[in-house]
């Protein structure tokens, strides 16, 4: 499930997080909209967290299907992204297990599945705070022109650890 | 497309709309949350409406996808609920095309394709002010038991219009 | 629902059906092995149907899911590829409605939604001979490099018609 | 990913295999019209082989991408049958990676990902001679009523190893 890289494995695991912490800061979506919080981003894998709140609710007084996919998009956007290598979805598909309600604390890791030319797919899980599943979303990504952060900006005093 | 009911044409288009306004009413996460509006609420079809505002954006500076989802979602679900039969949706997919800025105004229409027995496919296709369609949304629903208003509550003078 | 196009609508039309002669001649898979008939190859649309024989049968004694599939596979190709320019399925999603039973005559009608720089969005819907539907299919394309048949075997006195 | 079951282990490993090979016995289209080969029927998990034959291939002379699928959809249906009950395919999606040429032997992996009352998700990979994914599937499943081997048709000294 791996993919080529030329880059030393603790050096992809800088950038990754670089990479994370440069999307998330200025991602005002996920992070001041929605109050995901970005628990790890490495090569090819993501982990973000999200509260269920009352904004969240629709009609039948659960969360919105929509912001659970939100949660799942931006775990895949911060996973597809983590090469530093510029990446959109192009389309993606979500299957709901489980309502979630006010006060769950929503968890999604989301993996790299396979990576093949410019496109990927990826798989992000959804789960509540009792572990159990409430979302499978697969994501599949496109590379663009671009990185995320500019390549001579990569730290190397962190690039080094 | 149409699917079998024994109900009487005005009489169907009387119930969608009174389950649509009760619905949107009591819906918190389209209505305040995201500021959607619903302009129709048909037998087996919704249209709705929303801007792109900063709140949207993710860190390119676009709409985030899982905003673009949750408009489509919701269209989803006044569309499949809308013979006052309580439906969920068990699994959707989305293809995005274009993205959508701050200012734009994205509209939704959802059309059901297919019932068979207790489930139901419908398409969503989201536009720009331009007219460009920004996503494809099919959504796969599910009727579980009850209805969305109670039944002896469908106000008589409406029905009979 | 079109596309933009520089060629007239009767040139694009025989051009349509010119493609989808000469992709459906060299096309073992639909044409000998699962025995489909194309009935029409338009700009953007093509139409086949497929008798389910015994050879199709899974061991439930119905129709195996993945020739319902195939079918409409082949649909979406002809119908992707009818304006002359190599294009690949890059992803499908298939929904089950009904099942298809020995000596059903199944019709399949593809037909584009969307066309976006190289990709584009085609939705398929197989019928049974009771008008029924038995599944919906929706295909993701990429254009590639090239034409299905060379610019300039096109035949003109066809072209004129 | 384990589902709960009051079967021990080693019966649940046995049940599994008979169920494999009671489907696969009965089952005409895996078997004689695609020549598959089921290599594995465990637990939530199936593991199926097919070699790509000249019958297989489209115009572009690479294989069908309805017999990839179908390859995936058969070892789908292994997968979620194997605790004997009634399973039947509601939905698939599969993304096409690379193509697959005349002597291909493909093999296919299939394993549950959740199961939530009567519906699982199921994710199924097709992988060449190189190792290489070809294409990857989802699958949702619904159990419907009865099992696939009578009950009683079990055998005991089997079930017992």
């Amino acid at each position: 499930m791996t993919t080529q890289s030329s880059v030393a494995p603790g050096q992809a695991q800088d950038l990754a997080r670089q990479v994370g912490e440069a999307m998330f800061s200025a991602d005002v979506a996920s992070k001041d909209t929605m109050r995901m919080e970005l628990l790890a981003c490495e090569p090819g894998r993501a982990l973000m967290r999200m509260e269920v709140r009352a904004a969240h609710l629709n009609g039948h007084q659960i969360c919105h299907g929509g912001f659970i996919f939100t949660l799942a998009d931006s775990t895949f956007a911060f996973a597809c992204n983590s090469r530093n290598q510029n990446t959109v979805a192009a389309g993606c598909s979500i299957e709901f297990l489980k309502p979630a309600h006010e006060g769950d604390m929503l968890t999604c890791e989301g993996i790299e599945q396979v990576q093949s030319g410019r496109h990927g797919i990826y798989d992000m899980r959804v789960t509540n705070q009792k572990g159990q599943t409430v979302a499978l979303f697969r994501g599949k990504s496109a590379q663009i022109a671009g990185t995320v952060i500019p390549t001579d900006e990569v730290k190397p005093e962190e690039a080094k650890k």
